[in-house]
């Protein structure tokens, strides 16, 4: 069965984004400091200071097979443009209808159930993994025993205040099983299988 | 001048205790797990399962010259029975006198300053660093630029609920450079210098 990895770029405070997140400023205030790294997801002009473990992580993420994410992740993206990599499809879980804007993105699919939403991103993901972005979605995923793998990309800073990936998880601890731990050229790349 | 360095075991998502820390849970429920790679403290009973970068990290710290922390950090642990490591002096940063039953330790001073605190452990360590622990009075030298460099030994667990390290900080970006990514057995160890 397809895997679903969780990849983020997280502060080494645990923030995904900056105070203010929303709509128009869907980073936060100053949290495009968590996508340097990466060139602010332009990875061509990036590329020069990437290292091989860098590369290794984006080659990755860059080759899985579906996508899945909350509205307040995709929306606020302006939707990616309807691709997110290579016009794969992209499952956004949402109890609203898609806003017109989105609404005729042909690889997107507004789903209001969870499980679904994973089975059907696991279906058309095939033999490659699902991935998996927004702080939302992971919190229900985990809780939902959902998410297979986490791939965070530890950017170092303290971005002091915004919005947390662990949040809301309830008090049962979550064992881990380190995959990879390796250093990036301005990040720590470090991987984990989600014991169940 | 002696460097000041935050040693500290950290969950994945953030916490360096469990929910209901206090006098007499030191470490909160289930805040245990985030020693277990240190064998709960007792070095000798884990040696056999570290590995070379563990026991690089275990070295450092227990050469330090001197350790400063908050009573709420040194009065649930026991005062240490009077002694972290080698006798080392020990600084305690409290508006309180101590406790009677800590008064007694000759190794432990108690001042009422944070920057008074921190030049007498500097002093005190000599050529030798000085060992931070503990979360509020992390949170205090980073906000006063007293904190130098941080270590993380990053436990692979969600704890979801607990005591954070990093909180209270403001909103302004508090850049590190990264020293040492490393796999250790059952934790990675992340270290950091503060950019000042």
């Amino acid at each position: 069965m397809s895997t679903t990895v969780l990849y983020m770029s997280m502060s080494v405070d645990g923030f995904i984004a900056g105070p203010n997140a929303g709509p128009g400023n869907g980073l936060g205030d100053g949290g495009e400091r968590l996508h340097d790294w990466i060139g602010q997801g332009d990875i061509e002009a990036a590329a020069p200071r990437l290292d091989d473990a860098d590369r290794s992580v984006i080659d990755d993420f860059m080759s899985t097979g579906a996508v899945i994410a909350g509205r307040g992740t995709f929306e606020p993206a302006g939707g990616w443009q309807g691709d997110h990599h290579d016009g794969v499809p992209i499952f956004i879980v949402s109890r609203h209808e898609p806003p017109a804007e989105f609404a005729g993105y042909p690889n997107v699919t507004y789903l209001s159930d969870l499980t679904d939403a994973v089975r059907r991103a696991r279906d058309a993901a095939g033999d490659k993994g699902v991935l998996v972005h927004g702080a939302w979605i992971a919190q229900r995923m985990l809780r939902a025993g959902l998410l297979d793998e986490i791939q965070l990309h530890l950017v170092p800073v303290l971005l002091g205040e915004g919005r947390r990936l662990f949040e809301h998880l309830g008090a049962d601890h979550i064992e881990l099983e380190p995959i990879a731990v390796q250093p990036g050229h301005e990040v720590a790349h470090l991987r984990y299988r989600v014991r169940r």
